[in-house]
């Protein structure tokens, strides 16, 4: 291997600019995997990160942040299968974990009761992709990307669209029992995971119709550009209660996918749940949620929280990009360069942006 | 039929005592089956509507609780097949409804959405068990009770039995897929419904430790008399968490089946999960239940309420205790006479007692 | 109720014609529903029954045939709800039943152990649809038709529609475990009951193929026009096995839907199977099926049988087609008037039609 | 490492005695464990492969042969995490594979669509555990055996245990739907692999009664020994469908665990099934079952291969012999020294023993 060194965006204080910096390449030993960067979605946990918000998070400083990439492999340790050849675009699941237990055995790695803990930073300067290169812990991390179209763009599926895969999967596992068709979902939350997530609701239960609920025009606009919504609720201009009532009439309300994910969210919208209704939770918008028991209890309502998706889960999510049905790109609505990674996260921080933004080195 | 009047207790107002008195046979139609009670268990729910603390209940007065009941068929409809035969031991499931719907075509009509919503008094004076007498709307509704040893204490399978049987089955269903042996269920309340519960858990899955949580040590002692118990905790004699913890070590809780409900048992017990566990609440001691976000997030937890049963689970239940595999005899800890009721009201009131309770007229 | 005699057509002997004879109409009582009749699928079930080929049916003769209907209730027993109106439009689903069981408690009433042996014509000249009106047991067995746009057509999603629904739903409750976007399911016969079946892997797994088997031309063409389809082969022009294989290259077949059903389609295609996979048989066209046992263990592939459709089911479908996401107008490529239904029992004989055919009295 | 050259017992070729020879130890690299037999089972798939009826196996002459293995860590390579201790006591399970796909990713590594496919043998002379030692490619099929009571007859566990386990686990999701306390599941027959499955059923199914089915008195002998089984028959002495159904009466078969599997079983008993019921396949006796089609549709009958089981499989399954709830030792019948393979596997030929058989190096 004869890579030179590169450019990584460098954290050294919280809340202090990230340094642009030489970076000399690492040994890939083993199963590890060296990929160059195609693109690393901007997350707001890397802007909590960033902001201090998450204790013990970068594990050590300096770090190099970033979590949602694509890339091509650049190099390999000597346990790499050949399959995995120099130069195959590739997308990375990264709930990296330290240990077999019965989760990674069953193949929810994200959920190990062992993660490499603070695992964007777990290589020091190494593991993030903001960053022209990275390193992956082994090979079994990655997916193929080969036949995606755009494959900067792709990064963002492998975080806002693995995560709500698995949510919307794990809600109509349950849902499916008791809904019938032009039953109702209702999803509070439509930015760049929201979005996904009513486009995943129509590929995997086309006859249920989706109620979109956000704060933000633009946000539901966008939402409308990519996926099939039978109605949308500006949240901050009427009830959205009320309307959503008013739509549902005697049909039901199977599930809830919540985006947002914070008191208000959850005891706004459970009550609207009809029985054996599920209440799925993926944003973590904030610290308590709360329920009414008797309402819980009499109509067998069920709340789950979803985390991320599993290699499997992003393997079958981008075997759907693939097919075109997931549209990735209209979501991916700025590209920054490396170089202006500050600039990124103060936008990021004002919240100015709707969809998905992406640093591409 | 020639039924001459018969004894009941009945309601004519709010926390005054019950009348005895004598009632004239209704006339049995159609689907409708008239049974000769058996025995009849005093449940909290009867306790509340006489105290007026259930809204809107009973819906006509007066009226005559009681609806945990065995008997014998005494008269049936022109339309009630002939398998359902005079003079044959049967339980009561009484999820009754008024309009089929999803819920009632697969089976689970105790959450119907148009159920019989005072069911308990929906056919006034006859509806009631805590009489001689009472109509069953139909014969669907009926399990053969042939078989079982003590027909007066099996009353108590039609709620105290049954509610956590269809509850741990639930709870099962979702801890299976990541529980492991020795791996542990924490079961707070063990009173009437608990002590069945545990004894649910030990047949359906007999590799799991359970650990008992309650405030009272004769419900503890009860409850290890029925059912194999790991640990019995009393919360009022030691932090039951730490308690818990330490007994745990490196094993996994994946369930917890709360007999209590309140927001106090909610919030110290969720916390112990381990990822992909779920917390199922049954008893419904409190108005508002509250969970920590980021925990139900990242360790997938699932909440899910549990109502009653189902007439199939039921059944299910039933043929359990035929087997001698559920000892329902000795959670029944006092019998009393039709005449005693009021007293009996007094003495559930006074929470005086342990396991079930039951009139037997 | 004072409804005239009306038409019906009676079979008195095997294999001799039908007679179009004037019926009084039965007195209608308890949960009965007395329905005129808007159409009457025409089924080869009935056929056989017709040419003897079904031992012991019709159970009594003479009898009215027919067991696939829709039409307006004209008459109703004392005990059916009032929510069942006169002149409602509905559709049957004919698994009667005679004793409650495990499976109808669970709502698969089509599977009950005790079912209404020779249900078409259980009833005698009453209970068949080949008959202006006919008569069912219970109005649970009713599914609302309200909304759907041609009600005689409607007809033939009773059975033709709802046989493949449960199929398709089953097969993919297995089939979801290990199915990856762009994988292939195999469906050998797209008559009438295969092309719905298409239509519903398409609404329920978009994101998989179908490869439709034949041997008939046009039936292929008409499944193409109601559903999308792949690939479809017609195996007395090609080998199917050879062509499949070349499709699939290095992808996964996850199921097989089986509309024929004889030792020759499940001999040839279930080799095909990736591991996990599934078989499922839905035709009736043969007597033995046999299956390779080192196949079977060394892939962990399931058979299964399907049988109709439940209530729930056909609730379910209903409402799909209320959306307009079920085609089944075109499935209904000939309509015949009661009259002319020797006649249409010979040109089914004969093989001659492609589709669904229809009695409209 | 300094492990001195040890005893191996190596084939050269089909039916030839294996030779006993000295083996210099391999290189230990990257995820590799080296282990120190404890013991290993002697199945009949090493017997056929000796005899040279498997095709293709060993895929590399000379080879040492041996699957079943329990041990103790004597050296791991660098890549091997720290808890993995030296002198540690495992089981193995030997699902090898060569490519990560949607099934490893699941965690169903024994049905990996690339696998290690002559996997004993695989790693030529060092793969197999009629040997002293012998590799695992990674320490990622190694459960710990810690608390194991005796680790050479534990070997058995990681076959004839784990493949009646994960196949009744798979026979339960199916046969729960519609099983009720009392019903009855049939196991033919119950050697080793049959003895451990009512085992099983015991644990998972106490509510549910096994007819074990048998030509050998003595194998039905040592099923009772070691489990609790309802009714035994011996096939040779009885008509075995009369007398399961005079057994059964009115109750259901609602499973049927085959460890024999060859046409005359399947056939001979899938016609028992109620509604619902589930035929599951493990025995690989013969190569072609078959089955009656109008049954299986009708009734709606599952039939599926069960192979072996995954490693979450073994680690559930260990937890239990830990727990003392699986009774393997007394299923070890003989054990035999190395030296003495050729003998054994003449004694296994001739089909002389009951139970498993062991060597110990």
């Amino acid at each position: 291997m004869s890579i030179a060194p590169y450019k990584a965006a460098v954290i050294y204080k919280h809340r202090e600019p990230m340094k642009i910096e030489m970076i000399k390449p690492p040994e890939v030993r083993g199963e590890q995997v060296f990929v160059r960067t195609a693109g690393c979605g901007l997350c707001h946990t890397d802007l909590h990160i960033w902001l201090g918000e998450l204790q013990g998070l970068p594990e050590k400083i300096p770090a190099v942040l970033g979590h949602e990439p694509s890339g091509y492999v650049a190099a390999k340790g000597e346990l790499v299968p050949d399959h995995i050849k120099i130069g195959m675009p590739v997308l990375v699941q990264g709930g990296y974990y330290v240990e077999e237990d019965i989760y990674t055995l069953k193949g929810v790695n994200q959920i190990a009761r062992k993660r490499a803990q603070s695992w964007t930073g777990a290589y020091g300067l190494y593991g993030g992709c903001y960053s022209e290169y990275f390193i992956v812990p082994s090979y079994r991390y990655l997916v193929s990307a080969e036949g995606l179209e755009d494959l900067p763009a792709a990064a963002v599926l492998t975080d806002a669209g693995l995560t709500p895969y698995r949510a919307v999967k794990r809600t109509l596992n349950i849902a499916r029992e008791y809904a019938e068709a032009d039953d109702f979902i209702v999803v509070p939350g439509v930015g760049g995971l929201g979005s996904f997530g009513v486009q995943i609701i129509n590929i995997l239960a086309p006859h249920l119709n989706v109620i979109a609920v956000d704060v933000r025009d633009e946000a539901l606009e966008l939402a409308n550009k990519v996926a099939k919504i039978y109605a949308s609720i500006n949240a901050k201009k009427e009830n959205p209660v009320d309307t959503i009532k008013k739509i549902v009439g005697s049909k039901k309300i199977i599930a809830i996918v919540d985006f947002v994910g914070t008191e208000a969210t959850i005891s706004t919208y459970i009550g609207l749940l009809s029985p054996g209704g599920v209440y799925t939770v993926v944003g973590l918008g904030g610290m308590k949620g709360s329920f009414p028991i008797p309402d819980l209890v009499v109509n067998e309502i069920t709340i789950q929280g979803s985390l991320w998706g599993s290699i499997a889960d992003l393997r079958e999510l981008v075997a759907l990009a693939k097919k075109r049905m997931i549209n990735y790109k209209d979501l991916v609505t700025r590209r920054w360069r490396l170089e202006e990674i500050n600039e990124a996260f103060e936008f990021m921080h004002k919240n100015l942006h709707i969809g998905r933004m992406l640093i591409t080195p």
